[in-house]
């Protein structure tokens, strides 16, 4: 455990809490916080603050903090401070409870940020006044906190949750509310409920790294509508995920058409997307909505993980068991197929209507003992990874020791999960609750098992693999590390390339220029050089070699072809020199204004398979890669995979490639020969890398890339450069800085 | 109403029900059913029928049916008779039935075709019996009915539910008890139960029918796991769905794989997507589980429906309705975009903090009056045609009082649909009571509420489509009928066609033939004939035109250029003996046995956007159509649509075209001209007439379609033909019949 989150146990477990605006009065919060204390049985000191009052709810009231006596043996200030006074007036109070030496601010005050620019100042003056005491702050503008084992309720929610595992930290506080009012007729124990508000200062990922070291937390879930810092939060979600479920209902999708794009990987990869990447890639298991957050809580927090993805089913009645397995089917999961001794024995019990395939049907009259039969032979055989077992009350139904059976069975055969579906109402009310007791999820129709149990494997799945992944990355000789880069590239000519740029105010970089980028991280790209005048261009023709192709140069003319300015497949110098004059012509004439740098004479390749690759900036996670089919087709079906370019992998790359439909295109389609995918994958690692090592790369389309039967090779490359980078990170006034070569020096 | 539905309401509403198989052992079915027309409240009269007993519940039993005296005025006979005694009796009860004029049968006993053969031998004959006399029989192996409103409740199901609007008809009866009992729970009300057991005579169409025009009935919903007549159900429930939303829940996705698949549309086309296209052909919704099919049944029972799809929504707190407009966004639907006036007037009224844009935030704290005021003014506005409305349990929320005004704005504003979401616990309970009650579905998380607002505006832009076509649909003087088939095409060549394959044993045509057909059917094909030796090719390329395209004509070789049995680009007669003379070199040596009809002298189109259209047969629905891009990405990328063919409309094909991204390319990409759509649908409805009129036209891939700037042009037509068809419908003894000419001329 890190010191800070160290530290921040003592927040949920403090020795003594003052409630600054502390009230009499039953209509505010201040008055809610302290019964909430008392009723909570925090066994802790409270001291209500509040000028005006003597005693509040039977505990005496001081006039401020200053005034509370040091108590404990060592005489200790107080842990924690919760403030419900006006947005006006916390700030003064932060700076008493910095007199008084406490570590810990709750502010549920609201009048913050979330109302314009005056209460955004405010909040600007808090956080730093509490940095700079060294004062950890919770919101403000929240609910505050509730920790069931210390235990300690310091919000000002209604109601307190039962005992439990699951950790539930929101970015809204009224959701909080809702979840705490619901997870009691929802028979849901948690352990911790964080109310983050503002997130001023403490966020998701200190509560991260808290729950992930915290024993009472089993599970944990998150409500968040943005990540204050994504590559951090990442980070260490991907090694907490790998043994303990981190779930995260993230809300607002922003919309993609807001944002300024120039390629195509802009348009591929909206925000939305790159959360779905940076969860992939640290094992965040992301749901859609609230019942499968919490559906899924349920099934995590007491069952164990399945091993696989062979479900069996045990029903009294056919038509939920067919609806099941098409679920099953629809989210990819598999039917088991029983060993030849559990068909035998359930044979040799169950009555001759019955089925002994899977699913097993024990009928509409089944008794306890025979669900309980069939369970436990489905549970022992090897060939089965989970079991739902489903309900329908029929009239000879004996629900409650049907459930009974069940929890027997789930002592005696706990290494794999078991989930419950009784669908019904009163009828299977009784036996619905003694599953649930038992911590065996019981819901009310198939799908949200199915649901839960694909969570559950999905999960499984993804912690295996991390793990496997965290330890090879630990013995991996080839591992590359930042300070490698001249190793492995030459980056001399990248850099030049920005020059170059830059000293002409150019944020895009010409074709050529991509190609030397590329090239210099060993990306194979179709030899191309510039040439102002057709003497040149048949010059570099020679040298590169027939067939040759001519584009345009400019990076303000977005469709090069619609203005004529590409010319291919052109065989000897002749024609090389009357389509060079031809182009410029053309150009000069349908776009007189455009900035011209001359013309690109391209070595034309023979025709490949054409992909993208491709990479944007997202200002949350940094850099995302994508993949996919290229050419014209690239938006048409969208058929691409994205990663986050920091740390991408061989086995993510492998992965990519699998996702797309590409692939089976790639491993030959129709009779095709397969194309060279190791080539591929080397290519997609060094674009991953290049923008890495220069995140000053703000776009990046590789498109085509041709992929061959026996190498790759890029054609058309489009480069843009971040302006913002350059002026915020690195400022630049003019060129001076560049000009004095540090530019070309600051990154390694 | 037609006559049998008529017939059907005595079954719901009969005037005197005989149990046979009642029992005074309250373990038995017999008496559970006597038991659930006494509670029920049931009007006529019940007469009990055991030979062993005297009195049951009270009632008179009698030795048999017969011994029931006839009752009412005119000396009526029983009307139903509920049977629950061994499979193996069944038939003789019947027989008694009969006898005693009986006209309904029910009955709820197993042992029929669910346990085997000798069940299912059982069955055919109690149900020939009952067709012979006229009987209509429900079952065998059902839980029985129950109607509300009569009331009765003849079924064997624990419980009786309330009164209501719904019909719930279901093949599993286990599904329908679990139904029942949970019914209570959800406050939902039902006007119907039917459970159709083995369907050995009634089915889900005698109660579309029934339903359809039953008073009682809002809403009817279906669970299915197969249909017995789809042509007849989605027939009748184009007209139903039009005044009455249908909502199945299909189980049962059966595997495509399982079939002999032997063109690309038969892969496409699985027989879940035969059940997709037909339901939505015909209006009725399809639901995914069973949570969406009563989510949507509550809302549209008792809302209106959005007359659009913009929606507002009126909260108390942040975060919910962050996640709700992620969710309607998800769905397609719209955030509505508030009047100048409503935003001043919420303005006005609302504080300072709220948000007076959708979602329109009334704030944490927010009294009744305040809902009541936001809510007015959003439903008022013609911006807006659908409000959901979120509460979240703050520390001052009145929840009931909320309810209460929701319920008053509700009165006022009737017009457009309301949903609910309260989320919490026991806080919200209450006023979750007082909406359900009042007919205000109050759903607990809001993606449940956005799913139910998505169906309702779904099914009433269906609704209102299917009418138009209706409407059209009468008065299109263009409108085919199959006697003006000969008007309009050619059918000869397609019958010789169809001989010739016959004659030769073959069920595959040849390509040459199917360029035939397709052009009698007024779709351009390539010109293409048979050579069976060098000379003849030579003269046919000089007649059709260079250049020519020279093809294996085998319908035995899938994949003609796998073993060079296709040359392209052929410019001259001198290529085209030369190349003739090869691909018989070549296909003789790769496959010696391979049957040979010789090589086929196609004209070489130019370049064009290649489409498929295709059908296969579907034993449920009959020929389905499929569209979508063609060539060699079909299958990658499977971007097609899927309509029935009978009966397929302009308005179907325009859909057909626009619901795919070929559509995109069609009207130009990146530059492109647009293609000749109309000239593609023309082609697509021509297709849909053909396997129309041929039902024996088992398969058909015409792939590709060459789209251009002006016409389309069929390149590769497979035709296959259905053996089954040939023999059962029209039994062919040899080529006898056909020799006879008798098959040219049974079709018209």
């Amino acid at each position: 455990m890190s010191e800070k989150a160290q530290h921040l146990s003592k927040l949920f477990a403090p020795g003594s809490i003052a409630v600054i605006g502390a009230s009499q009065n039953p209509g505010k919060v201040g008055y809610a916080i302290v019964k909430n204390l008392l009723e909570s049985g925090y066994p802790g000191k409270i001291y209500p603050v509040n000028p005006r009052e003597k005693k509040i709810l039977g505990l005496k009231c001081f006039q401020s903090v200053k005034d509370i006596p040091p108590s404990g043996k060592n005489g200790e200030s107080v842990d924690l401070a919760v403030i419900a006074i006006p947005a006006a007036r916390v700030l003064e109070a932060a700076r008493e409870c910095a007199h008084s030496n406490i570590g810990f601010l709750i502010v549920v005050s609201a009048g913050f940020k979330e109302v314009g620019s005056e209460g955004f100042e405010l909040e600007k003056e808090l956080a730093a006044f509490c940095r700079q005491k060294n004062i950890r702050l919770l919101g403000p503008n929240c609910v505050g906190l509730i920790h069931t084992h210390t235990p300690v309720n310091a919000s000002f929610a209604r109601g307190f949750p039962q005992k439990g595992h699951i950790s539930f930290i929101s970015q809204s506080g009224a959701m909080l509310v809702s979840i705490i009012d619901w997870s009691e007729i929802a028979g849901l124990g948690f352990s911790h409920f964080v109310s983050m508000g503002n997130k001023a200062d403490l966020h998701e990922t200190d509560f991260l790294e808290y729950a992930g070291g915290d024993p009472s937390t089993k599970v944990i879930l998150y409500y968040l509508e943005d990540i204050v810092d994504g590559q951090k939060f990442l980070e260490k979600a991907r090694f907490i995920s790998a043994v303990k479920p981190i779930i995260v209902l993230k809300a607002g999708a922003s919309p993609a058409g807001a944002r300024a794009v120039t390629s195509h990987t802009g348009a591929l990869a909206g925000s939305d997307d790159a959360y779905n990447a940076a969860f992939r890639q640290s094992g965040v298991l992301r749901v859609d909505n609230m019942e499968e957050l919490f559906d899924m809580a349920f099934a995590f927090v007491n069952q164990p993980l399945p091993k696989g993805n062979r479900i069996a089913i045990v029903t009294n009645s056919g038509g939920p068991a067919i609806l099941t397995t098409d679920q099953l089917e629809k989210a990819g999961l598999q039917m088991a197929r029983f060993s030849p001794e559990t068909s035998k024995e359930l044979r040799s019990y169950l009555p001759p209507e019955a089925s002994i395939y899977n699913p097993v049907d024990v009928l509409g009259d089944a008794t306890a003992e025979r669900y309980k039969f069939a369970l436990e032979k489905v549970l022992q055989d090897s060939e089965v990874d989970g079991v739902i077992t489903l309900l329908c009350p029929t009239a000879t139904t004996d629900t409650t020791h049907i459930a009974r059976a069940v929890l027997e069975v789930r002592k005696q055969y706990h290494q794999k999960p078991l989930l419950g579906v009784f669908m019904g109402g009163k009828e299977i009310q009784e036996g619905q609750a003694l599953l649930k007791e038992a911590g065996i999820p019981c819901y009310l129709f198939p799908e949200r098992a199915v649901a839960a149990m694909d969570g559950m494997i999905k999960y499984y799945k993804n912690a295996t693999e991390i793990r496997q992944k965290i330890a090879l990355q630990k013995s991996d000789p080839r591992k590359w590390e930042p300070d490698k880069t001249e190793e492995l590239y030459d980056t001399a000519p990248v850099k030049a390339a920005f020059y170059d740029a830059l000293r002409e105010r150019r944020l895009v970089l010409l074709g050529h220029e991509g190609a030397r980028v590329l090239s210099a991280f060993n990306i194979p790209a179709a030899p191309s050089r510039l040439a102002r005048e057709p003497r040149e261009a048949t010059r570099i023709a020679e040298e590169i070699g027939f067939p040759i192709v001519l584009k345009i140069a400019s990076p303000k003319i977005l469709h090069k072809s619609d203005i004529g300015g590409v010319v291919t497949g052109l065989a000897n110098t002749s024609e090389v020199e009357k389509h060079f004059k031809e182009i410029m012509l053309r150009a000069q004439r349908v776009t007189p204004d455009a900035s011209f740098y001359g013309i690109e004479v391209q070595k034309m390749m023979p025709p490949g398979m054409e992909v993208i690759i491709g990479s944007s900036y997202d200002v949350q996670f940094g850099h995302l890669l994508v993949f996919g089919l290229g050419g014209i087709y690239v938006n048409l079906f969208e058929d691409v995979s994205l990663r986050l370019a920091q740390n991408l992998e061989e086995a993510d790359i492998e992965e990519m490639i699998r996702e797309t439909k590409a692939y089976h295109l790639l491993r030959g389609f129709r009779g095709s020969s397969p194309l060279d995918v190791p080539s591929l994958k080397e290519a997609i690692l060094n674009a991953a890398r290049l923008v890495t090592i220069f995140p000053e790369i703000r776009e990046m389309d590789i498109n085509p890339l041709l992929v061959y039967e026996k190498g790759v090779c890029a054609v058309d490359v489009k480069i843009t450069l971040s302006h913002i980078f350059m002026n915020d990170t690195h400022p630049i006034s003019e060129h001076e800085e560049l000009l004095a070569g540090q530019f070309a020096e600051r990154r390694i």
